[in-house]
């Protein structure tokens, strides 16, 4: 049994400061209150404990709010990629079996659809509120949220997080970065990713403080993190970068009160680890993935330039193995095991197998050092990790495919100095077709950030004996087309 | 599942200071490594996992190694209280089954029983050393331990505490107690007490460190506290006391890397609280007993003066709740119930219903306040409370019985300036009795601080209509003879 997060923490801590965003604060008495509020108003849509909803908006106090009411009201979330294109999100709505979509106002066009009823957040909290009879304890396989997360096979899994899974999470970051009075974290990445939603749970498991923030601004982080408002940060490598530009820009001294500066989202590269040590910033990288409702691995600060590329060790509740390998420094596919890890997906993959003898597969290749440092060598399905997004080429190459002009699509990751990495497309043509006509078709089918930078037309794709994709081979490809 | 502590911590942070103790020092590398040669010796003795037997020793690094080294080979271990006589010593190897007795050169006398094998831990030490297979996860419900707790029918009652308790119960004071870098426990209690082993469980976990010394010293306490040498230790109202005295002589102002001194065993007199709040001494009072593996709720030290008397507040994994009672300071049993509470009693008491709804009847009366505070009014079965050890009446009663000349006895509480409380006997007697007589009595029979300090031969016993015992007006009684 898992107590209820929001009404044990306003019970401990009422007057802790929970959350600011746009100079409004809240206590964890007062976000109790506003989250009650918004459960009642989500009953009187006839919304009962278990039932599913999805959610579709910004980073934003409100939407805050209205998933900490979702929490305490017992109601399971799907969490809407505001990025996503109608069609991704009519795919997932249905997928999912969601009753109803809150969105925010700004998402109205995209919410626009016909799987499921609809209300626009604003609309929702002009509705009568109806009492809630509140659980005090969860069941630890009670299900929170289901985030979705590409696939190989080019269909989007919903994958099932439970209250274990967020809480043991929670638990295994705090014995790996500790905890001490009057810690905050800012907060400037998407509510719906497992990174930012995880920032919600472990501070209400902390009773610490978010500081909210509608987009990444480098800026302002830097100006958070020098005036000592926060002591932890998320960034991917593509902010941490931008963040540290304004830092040395001006010679800005990190306050001592700050302590993680939380790296995902694939491997930070040296010159920026390096970088931040000049500048004083503990930068921790960390392995994860949906499935493991965050951090599996993370590596301190202390151990950076000394183990760069690493993403740590196994966090306290976690474990790893190498698949079919003993002898450090063998490669082999990333078995994960542990209360963090997914019980399994929704909808369409409900019956897709996510544990062998307990163990997830995660289909990334990697090993571990002589010391027991995780490295992760090649990522999972050629998966793609753009400015900390994941795309996967098969679901793009799955649209490309569509296209009435293409006989065969093949996508790969293109290098970017910005994001880390973009998908650039191969395809085979029946006539000759501008780029112009395949990027539009993509633009209406696929969040703009999946969109490949780059099209090429080739006379065939190179495949193996076994006529598989040889995904390596196109990347190979665009080194010698520099 | 739950990572086998040890083996997890060494590979986490292998270097990190684990054990300190008459100048030697132990890294958590070095700690696993002589655990496991204790192991190896273990298994020697044909001890397998879920083999169980019972520790006999004082407070040293020796016996922590030993405890680690039981954890790390999967050997369940009554941890017998040292003050123990030969007979209650037996009575205990008997209920649990243990297989060995390991002991102590110090305890050999009290050690020689017909029970079980025993072996004296200096010639376990002497023994080959055998490969031992390590278990790398637990499950949830493993025994780790075994504790001893009278009862109120005067057979003591053997708890069994589980992985999930003991770590449940160190990962809640995290998220009440913080986690600091370089975080250290001043550890002077006996480590066969849920208080002193609750010590180790949390060090693990945390990655944080012990400084063990054999016994309480107000001295060494205040050296350690003001040299900023730990950030925590555990005392009782009358080892609080002696080190609020040494302090206050001196002047000795209190290290600000010092900030929990967790008070267990009964309230704390709010005249010592002031006397703490004046020294800079952070005190946490805390309500837990040994089926709750520790702490259950903890007041912190800010509302400590605002709220004396209290318990403080159920801590993140546990539920608290007062019997039949709904509103603010209506009284009746506490009821506890969550990951920390015991699945039960072994041996004689193996069918002694635990759980009611799954709720632990604790026995004590409280309430909580109208801000959720928890107030114990009264402790469980006129259990007495001297210096940190529960007494329970009936035990000493059900040995003043056996004297030859004792018909009837009654035992209560006595205020003791030293100790909080004493016990006290009253006896009913066939023919004149010396008081020397019943003293040596006991002595042989009850561990030292469990034989009465004083004997009253009276008429007869004040009972109630059925016949029980009022004990309470034994303790009026006692009041009057001042």
């Amino acid at each position: 049994m898992i107590p209820n997060w929001l009404l044990k923490r306003a019970a401990l801590t009422p007057n802790a400061p929970a959350l600011s965003f746009q100079g409004r604060t809240w206590s964890y008495l007062h976000l109790k209150e506003e989250a009650m509020e918004r459960a009642g108003k989500l009953r009187s849509l006839g919304l009962d404990p278990g039932s599913r909803i999805a959610l579709l908006g910004g980073t934003s106090a409100e939407m805050v709010l209205l998933i900490h009411g979702c929490l305490l009201a017992g109601i399971e979330m799907v969490m809407l990629n505001s990025r996503l294109t109608s069609e991704e999100i009519e795919y997932q709505l249905k997928d999912s079996q969601s009753e109803w979509l809150v969105y925010e106002e700004a998402f109205r066009e995209k919410a626009s659809q016909h799987v499921c009823q609809c209300i626009v957040y604003e609309e929702l909290l002009q509705l009568e509120r109806v009492p809630v009879q509140l659980e005090q304890m969860w069941e630890e396989d009670r299900t929170l949220t289901i985030m979705y997360t590409s696939g190989t096979t080019g269909f989007p899994k919903g994958v099932r997080q439970t209250a274990e899974n967020h809480t043991s999470s929670a638990l295994s970051a705090v014995l790996n970065s500790g905890l001490h009075d009057g810690d905050a974290w800012l907060h400037m990445m998407p509510l719906f990713h497992i990174s930012g939603f995880s920032i919600l749970a472990r501070a209400v498991l902390y009773g610490s403080e978010i500081r909210l923030f509608e987009k990444f601004d480098a800026a302002v982080a830097a100006e958070e993190i020098t005036a000592g408002r926060v002591s932890g940060m998320s960034v991917v490598a593509v902010t941490l970068e931008r963040l540290l530009t304004v830092i040395e820009k001006d010679k800005l001294p990190v306050h001592p009160k700050f302590r993680t500066l939380l790296a995902g989202g694939g491997p930070v590269p040296v010159s920026y680890l390096k970088r931040a040590e000049q500048c004083g910033l503990p930068v921790l990288q960390t392995y994860g993935m949906t499935e493991t409702s965050s951090q599996t691995a993370t590596l301190s600060a202390e151990d950076a330039l000394r183990k760069p590329g690493s993403a740590g060790k196994p966090l306290f509740f976690t474990d790893i193995q190498i698949d079919g390998v003993k002898e450090p420094f063998e490669k082999g596919e990333i078995l994960i095991r542990g209360p963090h890890v997914t019980k399994g997906y929704i909808g369409k993959h409900t019956s897709t197998q996510t544990l062998q003898n307990g163990w997830l597969h995660s289909g990334d290749i990697g090993y571990f050092d002589d010391e027991g440092f995780l490295f992760v060598s090649d990522r999972r399905s050629d998966l793609i990790i753009s400015g900390g997004e994941n795309i996967y080429p098969a679901e793009i190459e799955a649209v490309l495919v569509e296209h009435p002009q293409v006989v065969e699509a093949g996508v790969c990751a293109m290098e970017s100095d910005e994001w880390g990495a973009v998908p650039a497309a191969f395809v085979v043509t029946r006539s000759a077709v501008e780029e112009e006509s395949l990027r539009e078709f993509c633009q209406t089918r696929l969040a703009s950030y999946k969109v490949p930078k780059a099209f090429h037309v080739v006379d065939e794709l190179p495949r193996n004996a076994s006529n598989k994709l040889l995904r390596k081979t196109l990347r190979e490809s665009l080194t010698l087309r520099k």
